[in-house]
């Protein structure tokens, strides 16, 4: 094989990036959050971009990982899970579907209905770092051979991707101090039109996705209701992560039947979501009880969810994703695509993955308007809420450097504090009574 | 995009390829077999080659794709499925699930339990297509790129793929006369007995399956036995094609338990495999009930099949052999691989996906020692049973055109007789008494 198609070296760049005080059931997100990103270097010189969580545990699994690739082939990315395996530190120490291995990384964490931190499981972590080693391997090979990724993919399937506002119950700033942006508060239904309509005229977002599980599910739906009114027609979703109970979860279907797409995670665990789903003609959607392979067949079997919203950190990479995407197409189950704070990078993946997925009817999740620094050179836009298909090489982004420096100083000189996400230590930090509720 | 990577032309050649008079429960195997050779041939003037079936009702569905493809990227394998959707004579006149839309192309044909001719419906036929331009495509692509087709599926994870021999009972010669081998009849265990030895000696296989359904189930329990006698150990396989009742299965699958790998559709449909696999340890295999997505939930969840048989001709290509491959991975379901009669060109794909699948835990099957003619410049060696992968461009073979051209001649020569492939035809031709029958 020729030599510029080998790898040579693997960077890892752990960041902290700034983030608004968005709130969710686990509590609030932190003024910087970690992520990671691998840069794959070919020894033709190429280099790959790739982008995932930056906690500390999957620092732990992506530093052995970089240490074993290089050598091989860039284009090998089939071969990745057996090698984050192979390399994985605490492989065998660990259980495969215990509890606490991770952090709680936020809204997407598996909390259940108790409103526990984090549920993740050893495979789950590695998955979630192999994906950015897979993104960066693809993002290389792409940039040395002149093929944009989806290419690599079998090819786009649309020149552009749909994405769907992500509306947020939030603070203004945040009250440890830090990054301050100019959204303001949203704590009611009339701060979150406030805020859909600036998403509707910024970036032309058709679909408007609430974060819920914030507060009473009377406030959320009247939230819902203000949206409906508002831009009537336009899909709405509303994902409480988990929180309410299968009585609460039916309550609020019934009330906002008329007017959601999809309600996405009312509560935790597929055998809530499978009663919740026989008792409303609401489509159920996840990123909660199917969020790996393993899940898919008990929560397909029982007919707990119509759309599985897949995210390829999560599933391991954008190969994976497409997999995912063949199994929902053969059970006839929807697709769509869930997102938590990310950059650029990881929105350039998602694009290049999604244009090549037949199935995707549904508007995309992103946090990225959230998002005001990124490591890349040029922040894409979004209009009519949709993203052009890159038809560049590779992901067709390219790193900042300086940014990436700025930002690696700022987790180097970072204290502890946030290197590890915790949205519900943030949470306790200015309210120590808080406590996650079930509803 | 680089123009070199458009399709500037395909060129599709049916031939007539020798096949020797191997006997299955649809009847016989006719002297001459229908292929379709399909060459896409890139703005580059690089040519990617692919192979499927040749019969009538499948050139008429790759004239109009093949009209259609010109100007296209030729990595854009992920809209070919569409294409022959929008591109298919056919489409709205035939019906989705309708029978008799194909004809019955021997042993792999869908037969059920009467012996009915094959069942195909008119997206099994389409996909059958669609894999040759994919492959086609795939090579293509690897050749320009200087890539072989394992790397642009993900990379391989073994550098050898092990298949096994495929055992036929057989005559010594067509009784209509035709090509004539050095095989002889095998018409008994002592028959299938030598013809393993052959087998082994000429290819090392390890694996031995055995084409049943042909005589009474005793006769071929003595031949099963028989071999396990000869080569104690080593994997066996039986394979009736759907010919025999449950209860007929299930007292085979009791004498045979303590020596067959898999046995291989012992009944026709979902049903009575779900039976049969409820009352026997042996693992079922099945290249019958599951041939399709659409067919996988239902078998998967009445746990009637424990081992699929891909095969990248019915299931649209190598990236659905992939998809097929993650469906049975999240279901714990093995994956094995289906052969029909096929040339080089064929193999060299086969053996590619094989390469990229971790999953695949049997030796696959291939008719491919049967076959005496090719229209690729290198026969491809099996060395312990095994084909080493290639790392060459595209699938590394080189299409031999004096070879094309001379069964391309066959075909246009023919006076019809073999232009469709009929098994039942072949066999009526030499005992007009002859009706397949069930057990």
């Amino acid at each position: 094989m020729d030599a510029s198609l080998i790898v040579d070296e693997v960077r890892l760049t752990p960041i902290l990036i700034s983030d608004p005080p968005l709130l969710n059931v686990q509590g609030v997100h932190q003024p910087y959050t970690p992520r990671l990103v691998v840069e794959v270097i070919t020894r033709g010189g190429v280099s790959g971009l790739g982008e995932t969580y930056g906690d500390g545990v999957y620092l732990d699994l992506a530093r052995p990982l970089a240490e074993a690739l290089p050598g091989r082939p860039v284009a090998d990315v089939n071969a990745l899970f057996a090698l984050a395996e192979a390399t994985d530190p605490g492989r065998g120490s660990r259980s495969g579907t215990g509890r606490g291995t991770g952090p709680g990384t936020g809204d997407e964490a598996g909390v259940d209905a108790s409103g526990l931190r984090g549920v993740r499981t050893a495979e789950k972590l590695r998955l979630s770092v192999v994906s950015a080693f897979e993104t960066a391997c693809l993002d290389a090979l792409g940039k040395t051979l002149g093929l944009p990724v989806h290419a690599l993919l079998g090819g786009k399937v649309r020149d552009s991707v749909e994405f769907s506002a992500y509306l947020f119950y939030r603070w203004a700033t945040h009250p440890a101090g830090g990054p301050v942006d100019d959204w303001g508060a949203a704590l009611d239904p009339a701060g979150i039109v406030a805020q859909a309509r600036r998403f509707d005229r910024a970036y032309g977002f058709r679909s408007f996705k609430l974060k819920g599980g914030v507060f009473a599910p009377d406030q959320e739906i009247a939230a819902i209701r203000a949206l409906a009114e508002e831009f009537p027609g336009r899909p709405l979703r509303l994902d409480p992560n988990g929180a309410w109970s299968v009585e609460t979860s039916l309550a609020v279907a019934r009330e906002l039947a008329d007017v959601l797409e999809y309600l996405e995670d009312p509560a935790s665990g597929t055998g809530a979501m499978a009663e919740i789903a026989a008792g409303t003609e609401i489509p159920l959607a996840t990123n909660m009880c199917v969020t790996t392979f393993e899940e898919v067949p008990e929560a397909f079997a029982k007919g707990a969810v119509r759309i599985v919203l897949c995210d390829h950190h999560y599933w391991g990479g954008l190969g994976r994703t497409r997999e995912l995407a063949a199994l929902c197409r053969t059970y006839g189950v929807g697709l769509s695509m869930h997102s938590n704070t990310h950059l650029g990078i990881s929105l350039a993946a998602m694009t290049q993955v999604a244009a090549t997925l037949p199935e995707l009817h549904h508007a995309c999740d992103t946090h990225y308007p959230w998002q005001t620094e990124d490591v890349v050179t040029t922040r894409p836009v979004f209009r009519e809420g949709r993203l052009t298909v890159s038809d560049a090489p590779g992901l067709g982004v390219e790193l900042d450097r300086e940014a990436l420096a700025a930002l690696h100083r700022r987790w180097r000189e970072d204290d502890g504090r946030y290197r590890d996400r915790d949205d519900a230590a943030a949470m306790r930090a200015a309210n120590p009574e808080w406590r996650p509720r079930s509803r």
